[in-house]
């Protein structure tokens, strides 16, 4: 039963939480979230989400990157959970680092495997929808880092990925 | 003091380490390793690692990302930590995922930021060197990752950034 108390390890330079018993650190670090702009043609594919944060609001098929996972694992992952798509990858859109929440973003341009551009809600959303780009809420966009990466996609749809967007200024 | 137990929390799809007296979830997920390569014209920047794992092999400057930075900002850091070299970025060089020891590593193309492009070893640093690309020691760099990154710096060391390297075929 570890008993967490703040110190600064031997040899580090930062406050961790170490356990007073056994000696374990507990690192804590930024994770990976992993998302993709899937598009069909000129339309975007988005999620209404059914959960908080931002509930109802409209955001990527993207989430926490699991253990086990490579990037492109976890973002088809959550196209699936989150839209009932399978997807595939041209490849890396974006780069957000978000310190606030300590989140990195890595967001793909993908397009759907399969010709018919199948989706469906899955459970953490209430609705799926492909929305051309004149027609997307945008008021009604979850975070602004889906706003930034709808945004890279529309600058560089039709072309060759280059190197991936990072944070506007905006968003440093 | 936490009591963990494994279990799959209600709306979870994995096992987590679930604390059975207040039910705080311990997630575990993978973690970012930021990190560049340093160029000066045709020659590479690599430290001699001082700690384990690797000890007395050569690596990039590079390490884990903490909490509170960017991808950019981590890079830097390490540049600093590991080989006291003030270091700006061209953009981002590659995305490796490892999945078997759970990393996402950010790998930079970078240059040093002062003319006279100083470094010297830091703490986890036994030698710092940059070394021409027909010198660089192979059988003593430290991980696949490294060699890598150095392949896909020599592959467009002076061309314009594209799409950011993935892992190669034999590193999946």
């Amino acid at each position: 039963m570890p008993d967490f108390v703040r110190e600064i390890p031997e040899g580090d330079t930062r406050e961790r939480m170490v356990c007073a018993t056994c000696g374990h650190i507990d690192y804590q670090n930024p994770r990976i979230i992993v998302g993709s702009v899937v598009a069909r043609g000129e339309a975007v594919l988005l999620c209404r989400r059914a959960i908080e944060p931002r509930r109802g609001f409209w955001t990527l098929p993207a989430g926490f990157l699991e253990l086990g996972e490579t990037a492109e694992q976890g973002a088809a992952r959550e196209a699936w959970e989150e839209a009932r798509a399978t997807i595939a990858f041209d490849g890396l859109l974006a780069v957000y680092s978000i310190t606030r929440i300590g989140q990195v973003q890595l967001i793909f341009r993908a397009r759907f495997a399969d010709a018919e551009a199948r989706f469906a809600a899955g459970p953490e959303s209430e609705e799926v929808r492909l929305f051309a780009w004149d027609a997307i809420p945008w008021p009604e966009i979850a975070f602004p880092s889906v706003r930034w990466a709808l945004e890279a996609w529309h600058a560089g749809a039709t072309a060759p990925l280059g190197a991936p967007a990072g944070n506007p200024a905006e968003g440093l």
